[in-house]
C-alpha cells in the first residue's frame, strides 16, 4: 500500500544518503592523504565551487605544497614537519609546515595561505608592482590572495638554499569588475658555485616556461635577477632563476596553466642537487662562508624582499609564517672579504655580474 | 752690519720656526694619544675654529670614542680595536673602531663620521624627524652631519648590548639661516632581566639630564621606548634609556652641553654591569636564548631604525660602518614560545610593557 511504498521510498532515501556519506568520506580521506592539512576554503566549498580559478588555484598550491615536503622529508628521515593551521581574524587563514634543525636541513618552511577580506585602496595599490589605480567603492575593496612561498636552508654549504612562491590576487572594483593577476617564481642561493647544478636548476625552469611561450624565461631570469638585487652590498641575493609578477594575460587559463608547470617543476630543479650534495664533506671554513652569506639573505628579506615588508606592514598577517623564511642562524663579519681567486670570490663574482646559464 | 743682523734675524726666526713645529709636534702627539687616529677636519682645522659648535662637537665625539673603546679594550685584555679611517667621495669621512671575537665581546663597534655636502630637499626633510620643510637654492641644500654610534655585542649572555648614539646636524637654507640640531641616546638590552643592572643604568643616565633640566629624562625616557619598537613582534628592542631628536632648544650651547652630558654618561652607565657579569657562569639554553635576542636586534636595526635605513639610501655612505651594528651570530626558531614564569618570559614581559626603572 502507500505505507509499503513510503517505506520503500525512505529505505531507498537512506541508503543512498549513507552511500553519498561514505563516497564523502572516502574522497575526504583521500584529500587528506593529498594534501599536509584540511584547505582554508574546506573542502566541500572547493568541490562545489571546482570550475572556478580560485578553487583550482587553491588546490594547486596545497598539492604544490605537500609534494614539496614530502620530497624534503624523505630526504631527512631523522625529522619531520611540524605543521600549523591557522586562521586569520580579518578573513582566511592558511597551513605552515615547518622543518626545523633536520640532518640534512636546518631549517625548510612552506608555507600555504588563502585571505580574502576588504582593502584600503593605498594597500591595493601597493599589492600590485607596477601600481594601476583602482576604482574602490566607499575606499574599501573586496580581495583574495592566495599563495603558497617556502625557503629550503640546508646545513651542508655545498647544497644551496632555494626559495619558490606561486600566487594569485583578486580584486572587486564599485562597479563588480575583477582585476586578477598571478605572481611567483623559483631562485636559488648557493654558498658556493657549482656550475652543473646551476645550468640543471635554471635549464628544468626554461623547459617548464618553454612550454607555453620561449619569451617567458629570458624575460623573467632578468626580472630575478634584478629583484633579488641587495642594493647596498651591490650583490644578488643568489643566481637568480625566475620571477614574474602582476602577469594577467594571455587568458586566466593559459596563465594558471604556466603557473602550474612552474610549481611543478620544483621538485625536479631542486631535489636532485639536494640529494647530490647533502653528504659532501665540508671544512668549518666553508660553514663559517655559508653563515656569511645566510646574513646577506636575511638583508634581502628584511630590507627589500616586498613579500616581507607587505607582510610586516599587514594589521592580522602571521609573523612567524612570514619569517619563517629567515635562516636557523646567520653571521655578520666587520670587513669581511674574500681572497682573490677563492672559490668565496668565484661565487661573489657571479653575485655580482649574474650569468646567462643557459641558451 | 747689516748683513750680521740679517742674519741674527734670520737665526731668531729659524730658533722660532723650530719652537713652533715643536710645539705643534708636541701638540699632534698629544692629541693623538687622546684619539683613536686623527680627526676627519684635522687637528689644525680644530683648533683654528676651536671656538665653532662643530668643531667643539667633532672634539667631544673623538674623545667619546676614544674613551669607550679604551674602557671595553682593558675588560678584554687579549683582543684589540681594528682602527679603519675612511673618506666619503662626496665631503667628509669617519673613523670605525672594532673589536670582533674577543673574550669579553662578540663585537663592539665605535663609529665616529664626519660628513658635508649638498642634501636634496627631499632628503633634508627625511633627514629631521618631525620633517619640517627647508628653503633651498636650486634644489640642494648644504649640510654637515657628525656622530659618534656604537653598539656592544657581549658574549656572555649575562651582559647586556648597549647602543649609543649622539650627532649633531646642520642645514642651510637658500638665505644663509643655518638649520642646527641634535640628536642621541644611549639604551640597553639585555637577554635576561636584571633589575638592579637596569635600575643603574636608567639613574645614571636619568642623572645626567637631571643636570640640565629635571624633564629630560622622563621625556627621552618614553621616546626611547617608543622608538625602540619591533611592531611586528609587539616587543620593544631592548629595556630602554633615552633617546631624543631634534634637540634645538634652549639654546645650542645648553643642548651642547646636555649631549656631553650624556655622552659622559655612557662609560659609567655601561662598564659596572660588563664588569659585574663577564665572568658569570652560562649554559648552552642561555646562549641560544641571547642567539634568539639577536636576532630580534637584527629585525629591528633593518627593519625599523632610521639611521639604519637612511645610510642603506644614502649613495656613499659605508655600508660596513653602518652594519658594524649587527651581531657577530643571529638566531631565529619558528614559534619559539618561552614557557610561563621562566627567566626567558620575565624579560619578554618588560619588553611588552616598559617599566619606571627611577622615580
Amino acid at each position: 500500500g502507500a505505507l509499503g511504498g513510503l517505506g520503500l521510498a525512505l529505505g531507498l532515501w537512506r541508503r543512498q544518503a549513507a552511500l553519498a556519506a561514505a563516497r564523502e568520506d572516502e574522497e575526504e580521506k583521500e584529500l587528506r592523504q593529498r594534501f599536509m592539512a584540511p584547505p582554508v576554503s574546506g573542502l566541500r566549498e572547493l568541490r562545489r565551487r571546482r570550475r572556478e580559478l580560485r578553487s583550482r588555484m587553491e588546490l594547486l598550491i596545497m598539492e604544490t605544497q605537500a609534494e614539496v615536503c614530502r620530497a624534503l622529508a624523505a630526504l631527512d628521515p631523522g625529522a619531520s614537519f611540524a605543521v600549523d593551521s591557522w586562521e586569520r581574524k580579518e578573513g582566511g587563514g592558511g597551513i605552515s609546515c615547518v622543518l626545523q634543525d633536520g640532518e640534512v636541513f636546518e631549517k625548510a618552511g612552506v608555507n600555504v595561505s588563502v585571505v580574502s577580506g576588504l582593502l584600503s585602496e593605498e594597500a591595493a595599490r601597493q599589492m600590485r608592482s607596477r601600481g594601476k589605480s583602482l576604482k574602490a567603492k566607499d575606499g574599501k575593496l573586496p580581495f583574495c590572495a592566495m599563495g603558497v612561498s617556502s625557503v629550503i636552508h640546508p646545513k651542508n654549504p655545498h647544497v644551496p638554499t632555494m626559495h619558490f612562491n606561486y600566487r594569485y590576487f583578486e580584486i572587486e572594483e564599485a562597479d563588480g569588475t575583477k582585476q586578477w593577476w598571478f605572481g611567483g617564481g623559483t631562485d636559488l642561493t648557493p654558498t658556493y658555485l657549482n656550475e652543473e647544478d646551476a645550468v640543471h636548476f635554471h635549464k628544468t625552469l626554461k623547459e617548464a616556461c618553454d612550454k607555453h611561450d620561449l619569451k617567458l624565461y629570458p624575460k623573467y631570469k632578468k626580472w630575478c635577477d634584478d629583484y633579488f638585487y641587495i642594493k647596498h652590498r651591490g650583490e644578488r641575493r643568489g643566481i637568480g632563476g625566475i620571477f614574474f609578477d602582476d602577469m594577467d594575460s594571455p587568458s586566466k587559463e593559459e596563465v594558471f596553466q604556466f603557473v602550474k608547470s612552474c610549481a611543478k617543476a620544483v621538485v625536479p630543479c631542486y631535489i636532485p642537487i639536494v640529494k647530490k650534495h647533502c653528504h659532501d664533506s665540508f671544512t668549518p671554513e666553508e660553514k663559517l662562508w655559508q653563515q656569511l652569506r645566510r646574513g646577506r639573505y636575511v638583508e634581502f628579506n628584511l630590507v627589500y624582499d616586498r613579500g616581507t615588508k607587505f607582510g610586516l606592514l599587514t594589521p592580522g598577517s602571521r609573523i612567524e609564517s612570514i619569517l619563517m623564511s629567515l635562516p636557523l642562524t646567520a653571521r655578520w663579519e666587520y670587513m669581511h672579504n674574500p681572497p682573490e681567486s677563492s672559490k668565496e670570490a668565484e661565487i661573489l663574482e657571479v653575485l655580482r655580474n649574474p650569468k646567462d646559464w643557459v641558451h
